[in-house]
């Protein structure tokens, strides 16, 4: 039986949780704000999919640092991806980290495995996108919609065998468990296709405090701006050589919007953080791709004006966290 | 003496009603918020140049309507400019206009005018550009920092000589008074000179909920991106046959901000709107300034933007506003 680790168990880490444990798996998940709920009933997961009132009790540490001495087969990270930040994942996770631990990064964002890869030279990283619209509604509690696909693959995608085979046992573990796993041999496309929607409509919402659909209606130019800034991304994918991810995709992800009706909408998860001045994954999502763009010499005008802005806001919501506390 | 009614009496208000009193003329102030106050005690203003507890106390009134019958030779606007507002600020001062008053807009943004012009397109327009750092700190309590200036001049440029001799008269009371008052022939390249300033750091600064020196310092490519729409503005000025408008223009908007150490700075007056959920002036400031710069033709993606999000920010502020109200 695999013995899994999950870091960051919020709504994405309870299904996880679920999903791998129906697999066969003996998850152990790292509870924060939720633990003594999770310690207690486990949680409690209304699915669109799976059906209402799911129960799921995993083992449950406070701590990878408490998680030590365990053979870990994967430590997976659901956390918020937060490169460069003190202390980093990697130093936080790294009591779990034993030689034959893989590491799963369902994350979002772009290059976020870089600093894993460094504290983890010849560990197994396995990279994945995730499609899952789940909030915590209250600790342990979660609710899912109607989405459920995670992409993954190694990083990097020329990794030696042994680390291409450790995801897809993952993957089987998760198909076993009801999940709807996906392999790729170079999993950064689906990253980059991901981030076409999340550099877009996450930190333009965040800003004006806005459901998606509110953001579109704004002005006669909305569509325009953030379809531009769906482009600027297509552009720094091809520049790395990624020339499988065309307009096309961000075709797809503007039409997902523009049919839903006006007083409907959604709110993309960084504006939650923002309302309630928590931080925002603004170096995985716009300042690594603004970096990326940069070394490419690709011309991103209307990101790096996001980026400048979503960067003040998540530091002057620091600084009012800071006040309050 | 000239009998002047004054509306949007606020921080600026307050100045120019202790201006426009000193330089002979007789000021009624049509009061709001702070009615209660200033009738019984009049504006107390603390002023870097002109000293602290100043009294000043003007007739006042609670809306233009209770104004009418009076044949007033001015009324000024120091409310927000809110063009396409209902009501207009044309219909709710409408009723204090005689076919002799001369209506002064003492207001931020660009193409203001044209609303007041087709109310009353025979009356002289005066439209001025204001330099006046000041914060109504409590309903009638003014704290003005030192830095004072009035450019104004007929709207538009090829008035008649009656309503250039109006500009003049009433840049003579208001220098009497000790403001600082210069008329333009052409006061519009003033205006556009000042929207460099407003159309940046004023959004820039709201949706990020920061301080100037903040934005500036929050990523590599802030300068950049702040100058960038300092420039854009400059491009539409000069599209629109203002060619003295250049960026030597912007150059000294951004040493203003980039002098400053980085635990001062300042929140421009629309930060304060937004923290507040108060209406910004969005279309005064950035919406004209983008449809003038789609009419000539001119490209402005950073401007773009801005609008598209400051204008979806202040919707989201009304929807909250007005949740809580």
């Amino acid at each position: 039986m695999p013995k899994i680790l999950l870091f960051g168990a919020g709504g994405v880490g309870s299904i996880y949780t679920y999903v791998l444990t129906q697999g066969g798996a003996s998850v152990t998940a790292v509870c924060r704000s939720n633990y003594e709920t999770v310690k207690k009933d486990g949680f409690t997961i209304n699915s669109a999919i799976w059906g209402e009132g799911i129960q799921v009790k995993p083992e449950v540490v406070r701590t990878p640092e408490e998680a030590r001495g365990t053979e870990w087969d994967y430590v997976i990270s659901c956390s918020k991806a937060m490169p460069g930040s003190s202390p980093s994942t990697p130093d936080i996770i790294k009591p779990a980290i034993s030689p034959r631990t893989a590491i799963v990064l369902c994350q979002n964002g772009i290059h976020i495995e870089d600093e894993f890869a460094k504290a983890f030279p010849n560990n197994a990283i396995i990279s994945g996108a995730v499609y899952l619209p789940v909030t915590q509604t209250s600790p342990g509690f979660v609710t899912h919609g109607y989405i459920e696909r995670l992409e993954i693959g190694t990083y990097p995608a020329d990794a030696v065998k042994a680390h291409k085979d450790s995801v897809q046992t993952f993957a089987d573990i998760f198909t076993a468990g009801k999940g709807t796993a996906h392999v790729f041999d170079d999993v950064q496309p689906r990253r980059w296709n991901k981030l076409i929607t999340n550099a877009s409509w996450n930190p333009l919402c965040a800003l004006s405090r806005s459901k998606d659909i509110h953001l579109l209606n704004s002005t006669p130019s909305s569509k325009k701006m953030i379809y531009g800034i769906m482009l600027e991304v297509v552009k720094i994918a091809q520049a790395c050589g990624y020339t499988d991810i065309i307009a096309k995709h961000a075709d797809a992800q503007m039409e997902r919007v523009v049919v839903q009706i006006p007083d409907r909408g959604i709110y993309p998860s960084m504006v939650g953080d923002a309302l309630n001045l928590r931080p925002m994954e603004v170096e995985a999502i716009v300042g690594n791709t603004v970096r990326i763009a940069m070394e490419k010499g690709v011309e991103v005008p209307l990101l790096e004006l996001t980026y400048t802005l979503i960067k003040a806001l998540d530091e002057s919501n620091r600084k009012r966290r800071d006040e309050k506390a």
